[in-house]
C-alpha cells in the first residue's frame, strides 16, 4: 500500500506532491521546521495528511532532543506545536492533531525519556488511526456507489491527501475493488491542479478509468447527464453541516443540486469542528502567484495583475446529500446526524 | 483604436492571440488557407472576429485571383467559403458572414473584375459593421452598469474577440469612459486561459481595475457578495434564448441566479441564430492536449489521460437577465424580445 508520508524511527519521509506527476521526489528530514515548510508550501497537503505531518513534526522534535531537563523538552515541544499551528489556517485536522499532541506533552512524566516516548507513541497513533479511519470510510462509503456510476471528484482527496488510501478516493477505490464498473471524472482544480496532477496520477496507477476536465466544464458534464454522483473530501466541517473544502467545491454542489446529482462528502470525524461557527472559519488566501502562474513554472497572465486566491469555499448543509465518516453515513438532513455524532464524541475530544 | 484584425488591400493582418500576453505577434498573409488555420488554431478567436476573418479570407481569394474566367473565380471563392465553414462549428457569426459572402458570390456579374470588387466590398462591409455594432452595443449596455459596480466577465469578449472594442468588454469600456468607477473580476478561463491572457491584458492596457480569479473561485466571489453584475459575450444565441458561450458560462449563470446577481449577455444580432434549434447546435470538442497542457507549453497531468474538452456550454433563457444587442436591450423574459427582433429582421437575413 502506497504511503504518502512515513515515520522512519528518527526521520519523516514524504512524497513532494508539488513535483507530481513530473517527478516522484521523496524528502526525508529530522528537522521539524522542514516539515512546517512542507505543509506551508503544500509539498504535504490534504487535511488528514496535514494533521499527521503536524503530529510527526512534534515526534521529530522529541526524538532528536538530547536535553536532560523535562521542562526544557516540554518547552521545545510546545514551540513546535505553536509553529505547526501557524502553517495553515483552515483544515481542522491540523488543530485536532496538535491538540492531542499538546495534551500528551502537558501530562506528568518522571523524566524526559518518558515524555519523548509518549510523544512518539501518540504521533504514531494519529498516523495509524488515519490509515484505519480511511479503510473504514472506504468500506462504508463504497456501498453508496453503484455499478455503472460515473463519479465526479474535485481536487485530490486520495492517498496523497492522507497517509494512505484517501477519503473520497478511498471510497472510489473500495467500490472499484469490490468489482463495480465505475468511471471517474476529475476536475483539474486550479490553481494548484491537484486533480490533474494527483488524482489522475493515483487513479491511472490503479487502472481506474478517469477522464480529466477543466474546472469550467463542470456545468457542461452535469447538464448533459454525464455524472451520476459527486464525492469530495473536506478540510473542515462546521455545525450544522457547512463543508469547507477546496475552492470550487461549492460551485460543484450548486450544480449537483440543480441537476439532481447526489453530493457526498467523505471525511473522518477529525475533520468535524463540533464547536466552531462558520462565521469564524478563516478561509486561507494564498499567494497571487499561484493564479498568475502554473506552479511557478509558467506565467499565464500579465505578471503584475491583482489576484484574489481563496484556497477554500463553504458549501451549506442543504446541498450535502450525505457525509461519509468512519463512524457511519450521516444522511440528509446532515444537521441531525452531526448532532448525534457530537453527542457520541469520546471524552478526549471534549477536553478544551 | 486597437484593431485585432485588419485588411491591408491585398493582405489580412491579425494579432496572434495564442502568444499573448507573452509576445505581441502579428501575422500577415495573402493566403486564405492561412486564415482558416488561424481560426482553427485559435490565433483568431471570438465569434465576431471569426465571422470577420471568414469574410476577409474570401476577399483575399478574390484579390489574388488572376483568372479571366468568371465561373472559375466563382468556383474558387465557393471553395474558400466551404473551407472556412469547416473551421469551427459552434459560433454562428461564421455562418452568418459566409452566407453574406455566398450571396454576393452567387449574384450576376459581367466579368471577374466586377465579382472581385463586389466580394471585397462586402467583406469590408462585414468588417466595418462589426466596429459600428460594437460601438452601439457599448453605448446601450453601459447604461446597465452602475457607478461602484464590480463586474465579473468570463473568457474574452473584448477587442481580441472582435475587430475592435469588444462586446462584453466594449460595454465595460464605455461604462469606464463615462466616468463610472467600476472594477472587473476576470475568470482565467481554462483551458485556453483567454481571461488570464487576453481580458487582463486588454483591461490593464486601459487602466481599468481588474482582479484575476481561478475558475474555481466563481462560487466563492458570488457567495461573499464580491460581484454585483456578470457580463459575457456569446458564440450563438438560439431561440427562445439559449446562450451558447465559452464553457464555464452556464456555471456562472447558475451561481449568479442563486445569488441574485444580474447576468447580462452582450452580443450583436449576427450572433442570434433565429432559425436553429438548441438540440441541433454542435458543441465543438477540442483537442485533449488543450486540457493536458497549458497552451502546449507545459504538461499539467499524466500525458496519456483521457480528457473531455467541450469548448462551449448552453445557458437556458431563464438564467439570462438581459441580452444587449446593437438594436437595443432584450430584457427578461428574453423570449419575448427575441421574437420581436426576429420579426424586425431585414429581408437579406431571411434569405435561405
Amino acid at each position: 500500500m502506497f504511503r504518502s508520508i512515513e515515520w522512519l524511527g528518527d526521520r519523516v519521509r514524504w512524497i513532494n506532491t508539488l513535483k507530481l506527476p513530473w517527478e516522484e521526489e521523496f524528502i526525508e528530514t529530522t528537522d521539524p521546521e522542514r516539515v512546517a515548510l512542507a505543509v506551508e508550501r503544500m509539498e504535504i497537503r490534504g487535511a488528514p495528511a496535514i494533521g499527521v505531518a503536524a503530529a510527526l513534526a512534534v515526534a521529530l522534535a522529541a526524538a532528536r532532543s538530547t536535553t536532560a531537563s523535562l521542562e526544557e523538552l516540554r518547552h521545545s515541544l510546545l514551540r513546535v506545536i505553536e509553529r505547526m499551528r501557524r502553517t495553515r489556517p483552515t483544515a481542522v485536522n491540523l488543530f485536532w492533531a496538535l491538540k492531542r499532541m499538546e495534551a500528551v506533552v502537558s501530562a506528568e512524566y518522571r523524566d524526559p525519556g518518558e515524555l519523548r516516548e509518549a510523544v512518539v507513541r501518540e504521533a504514531l497513533r494519529v498516523y495509524d488511526e488515519d490509515v484505519g479511519v480511511n479503510r473504514r470510510m472506504a468500506e462504508i462509503g463504497s456501498k453508496l456507489i453503484d455499478d455503472g456510476d460515473t463519479v465526479l471528484t474535485h481536487c485530490n482527496a486520495g492517498a496523497l491527501a492522507t497517509v494512505a488510501l484517501g477519503t473520497a478516493l478511498g471510497v472510489i477505490r473500495a467500490a472499484w475493488e469490490s468489482g463495480k464498473r465505475i468511471k471517474v471524472v476529475a476536475t483539474e482544480t486550479r490553481p494548484m491542479l491537484q486533480g490533474a496532477r494527483l488524482t489522475v496520477w493515483e487513479l491511472m496507477k490503479e487502472g481506474i478509468p478517469v477522464k480529466l476536465i477543466a474546472d469550467t466544464a463542470v456545468g457542461y458534464v452535469m447538464s448533459r447527464g454525464l455524472v451520476s454522483k459527486v464525492i469530495v473530501g473536506a478540510d473542515r466541517i462546521v455545525m450544522p453541516g457547512y463543508v469547507i473544502n477546496k475552492v470550487g467545491t461549492y460551485t460543484i454542489a450548486v450544480l449537483a443540486d440543480r441537476h439532481g446529482v447526489p453530493f457526498y462528502v467523505a471525511a473522518p470525524t477529525s475533520t468535524i469542528d463540533f464547536d466552531g461557527r462558520v462565521e469564524d472559519v478563516v478561509i486561507e488566501e494564498r499567494s497571487p502567484d499561484e493564479v498568475r502562474t502554473v506552479l511557478s513554472r509558467l506565467y499565464v497572465t500579465v505578471p503584475t495583475v491583482e489576484v484574489l486566491n481563496p484556497a477554500f469555499d463553504v458549501t451549506p448543509p442543504g446541498l450535502v446529500t450525505a457525509i461519509i465518516t468512519e463512524q457511519g453515513v450521516v444522511s440528509k438532513p446532515v444537521e441531525v446526524g452531526l448532532r448525534e455524532l457530537r453527542e457520541r464524541r469520546p471524552r478526549r475530544e471534549l477536553a478544551p
